[in-house]
């Protein structure tokens, strides 16, 4: 164990006897590394509210093997009933976050590959939910490569490059999605200079990110997230890489909470923002930013987590939302894996949901 | 000692034996409210270049008292060798921080103080250095009132007000500069509610502003740096009050690294972005923010400073400034105790200056 590094394990897996998913715990990282078995509902639930697993791909893929999970435990031999049984775990798991796009479309999927199958034995349903789940699972390992590709054709060797939260390694299945370009060009000797935002409240760039590109051997500076303004007027960033849990129909991306600041600062310095989004984080069915809902958090997150004591004084009100939206007009291109969507991005999006 | 809080107390203060300064100390704020007793160079040095006493004005004071204290040590009845012990003094305590200038302000105004009495006795130097080094506490207290009542005059009952670090009563002797508007608006019943960044990495917004403001009743709600873009997309702010520690000929202005930031999203958001700035901290020496040193601090205020556990992983990167420049035409008004300078900035700080 002790020689295994982050970039040893999947992120998140279906154990061997198909029972358990294993999935790396995320609240322990950098100084834990932490293997959890996720056997119950509950569990798995859990696991996703809590942010043990996190980032839009790594939620998709644990929600497909949780559905198929819960789809084995449904002792009722008659299909309509089965279904029935189903529906009622998808929207329990569907509760556990309720910004990210990515759970509610893996489940949907999931769902689907069910109801194709209604006809058939139960147990054949749940061979169809199991081959979805696994399917899922390696479209996350190609879209991301794909869009390493694309977003690698935006960059030269030796820029500097910076990114806000995790939208690496450690939110997919394999290389990122913000962070696929990065791995990519390192294996092709790129020598990029990487800036991560540590992302407050939950330190996911200083705790994950900072730490998979580290153990990867890449070049990575920690910043805390007021650093990005004076980081890109020195003029030290070619590009901007960032996740994203949902895209909207004309461009309008939720991302982590503080990537629409990033974004500003980016624009006033020049510095190209892009966007990197598997297709199934874009949501032609909610038009625009403003109809995202918005995930606000616990308090302590911001006042007491991960600090020796309570770095606030009690009682202080607290505003903590999750997410922020970025508004088209900052965003310079969304990469997917079938290409790059340029503004305006109510057509671009559009064209590249017919590509799928 | 229970029943007192902070506000019962000056941020910065002689004692009455005239042979120490006494502070809070704000590394220890907001779960201890300890006071410091500092007598020797090294002591007070090692105060401001820790941040117990912090903030460009109650620097200034700290930085006179402590010259101060150091003329009574000198033992020479010669005042050449006093004038030339002093200014050794004077040099030692100017290299505890080199960005705020009311450290270098308030050492060459109490040196003056010294050298415009030179033809008297030392005894007499040290009482001059003592009137100057009191003068400059009671012009703090004046000067912020100040302050005050030309930013109240920008905003209305109800406004929302959102300001980054502490520039607050702690960063003075009394009222703040950012938060003077605040703290006269509360006491006429203005109902502000006052947005305060958390301010990453050392936390004064949070340990600091929070506190002090929560401390004198007022409706605070705490956010980390990050969230800004969100709470003034929304519409929650009317108005951005920031503190400064130099202000340039052209209104170039290093204040808090974030504060850049902060003014990018304000002007994103049609929000005024207001520099609050004692005259002591405009430097028309200094051409442009380009002309202005950069404090750079340790790796381990982001990496384990009050963190139960190392934040992020061994041995990395880190970039950390403690202040950022923020260009004038970020900045809607720059007010000082004599008005509010506005663009263009070379013209009406001059102007400003000369009624000094």
């Amino acid at each position: 164990m002790e020689s295994k590094t982050i970039l040893d394990y999947e992120t998140v897996a279906l154990n061997d006897e198909k029972d358990a998913i294993i999935i790396i715990d995320q609240t322990k990282l950098p100084y834990d590394l932490e293997m959890l078995t996720l056997k119950r509902q509950k569990e798995i639930w859990t696991a996703i509210y809590l942010l043990q697993v996190r980032g839009a791909p790594a939620i998709g893929v644990t929600a497909g093997f949780g559905l198929y999970l819960a789809a084995k435990e449904i002792e009722t031999e008659d299909s309509e009933e089965f279904l029935k049984q189903l529906l009622k775990a998808k929207e329990y798991l569907a509760t556990a976050r309720p910004t990210a796009v990515n759970l509610f479309w893996a489940l949907d999927r999931v769902f689907k590959a069910a109801n194709d199958n209604k006809d058939k034995k139960t147990k054949e349903i749940v061979e169809a939910i199991y081959k979805e789940a696994v399917k899922i699972r390696d479209e996350d390992i190609w879209v991301c490569k794909q869009i390493g590709e694309f977003g690698l054709s935006l960059v030269k060797p030796g820029d500097g490059l910076l990114t806000h939260c995790n939208a690496g390694q450690l939110a997919t299945v394999k290389y990122g999605t913000a962070t696929a370009p990065m791995y990519l060009g390192h294996e092709r000797g790129y020598n990029f200079h990487i800036f991560a935002d540590e992302t407050r409240p939950l330190l996911q760039g200083a705790r994950l990110t900072a730490y998979e590109l580290q153990e990867a051997g890449m070049d990575v500076t920690l910043i805390c997230d007021n650093m990005s303004g004076m980081v890109m007027k020195n003029g030290w960033v070619n590009a901007v890489f960032v996740g994203c849990d949902r895209v909207a129909a004309n461009g309008d991306t939720a991302n982590k909470i503080g990537t629409s600041v990033v974004a500003t600062i980016a624009k006033r310095y020049n510095v190209p923002f892009y966007v990197c989004a598997p297709t199934s984080t874009i949501d032609l069915a909610t038009k625009s930013g403003s109809d995202i809902e918005i995930e606000e958090r616990p308090s302590e997150e911001v006042t007491e987590m991960w600090y020796k004591e309570r770095m606030a004084p009690s009682g202080v009100k607290v505003f903590n939302p999750a997410f922020d939206v970025t508004d088209n007009d900052l965003i310079t291109g969304i990469i997917t894996e079938y290409g790059i969507a340029r503004a305006p991005y109510t057509e671009s999006l559009k064209e590249i949901m017919e590509k799928k």
